[in-house]
């Protein structure tokens, strides 16, 4: 968290709000390494002091960039997907959101890892925890499906929690990769086959 | 390919080599967008014209180094992984890989693809061909195994290759975030209990 960030007045934290939006967006497009400050600056339509305001520098500005994927990764439904039906709307979302993007863009927190995850220790945790935000739902929903006996007691919810989500982000580099919808589909069917295959079918 | 890269003497494709290896690994560890061909020719320790001798621009030495990483992709082994067994072992190859780094670097073909994916249209199909010379062996592998009739009809060879391949980049990339193979073990693994799960079981 960038300095003073919870005391901004509302109309600072607008202002802040763009500088971040459009960063993530100049990042997307160049990477956090052709990517300097005066780009940001310029595309936001900001000036020296205000940027420095909000972020003493580069690093503080890219992990503000980290943050908000990390939001945006958030389910918008608060309730973790806990049973087949719910885990395959959350796949079906996620193909639906690559065929609306034309399978441009790929998934901006696996972008992000893939540049940063060498770059400082700092980063890395980060990108370490704003992963666990998007994995923790899945993980809690299968849990709880194997806490009321949905599950065979031999199937490892986190392991499944885990596959799903490097499922998703395979699936999206190579579907990105490709410009079709294959590859993510193919992922995230495979693996809630496995999940389906797990659940205990109540006897008659 | 690049200018004169088949009329090349030994020592002409010595230097090539070791441009492009230097190459490789400068844009490993800052990404092609904070690589210049300076930083290349020093770390290379070559002069300016024998760099563009090899290489028109920058852009054809990214291609060389995708070209690079997309050969180190191709299996050691020649035969397609068509069975059970081979899977498990190309699963196992990937993991031990991963734990001798020590989960540092990730996948260069993922990363690659993920920062250049949208920058040029030549790039993009030279990735989609990169990726499909290490899918391809899984492909033939799963093919020839329902072709022999050792998977159930429905089995999808095709689909099943590119969840190993999706689970690989998402496995190896969360992975590598989370310094533990936990994640790349779990992928893999679901991967393949779906795999083994459409093996037909010779009648006794």
């Amino acid at each position: 968290m960038s300095t003073g960030e919870k005391n901004l007045t509302s109309r600072g934290r607008a202002t802040r709000d763009r500088i971040v939006e459009t960063a993530a967006r100049v990042i997307m497009a160049r990477g956090v390494a052709g990517t300097t400050i005066q780009d940001v600056m310029a595309e936001a339509q900001v000036s020296t002091s205000q940027v420095y305001h909000y972020f003493s520098d580069k690093a503080a500005l890219v992990a503000a960039v980290i943050e908000f994927h990390a939001g945006l990764a958030e389910p918008a439904e608060p309730a973790d997907p806990d049973s087949v039906e719910k885990l395959e709307r959350w796949c079906r979302n996620a193909i639906t959101t690559q065929i609306e993007r034309d399978f441009v863009g790929g998934c901006e927190l696996g972008s992000l890892a893939s540049e940063l995850a060498e770059t400082s220790e700092g980063v890395r945790i980060q990108l370490v925890q704003a992963f666990a935000r998007w994995e923790a739902p899945l993980r809690r929903g299968l849990r709880a499906m194997r806490a009321r006996g949905e599950l065979r007691p031999d199937a490892d919810p986190d392991a499944l929690a885990l596959a799903l989500l490097a499922a998703l982000q395979g699936g999206i580099l190579l579907t990105q990769t490709r410009r079709n919808i294959d590859p993510l589909r193919a992922a995230l069917t495979t693996v809630m086959a496995q999940v389906r295959s797990a659940v205990i079918t109540p006897s008659p």
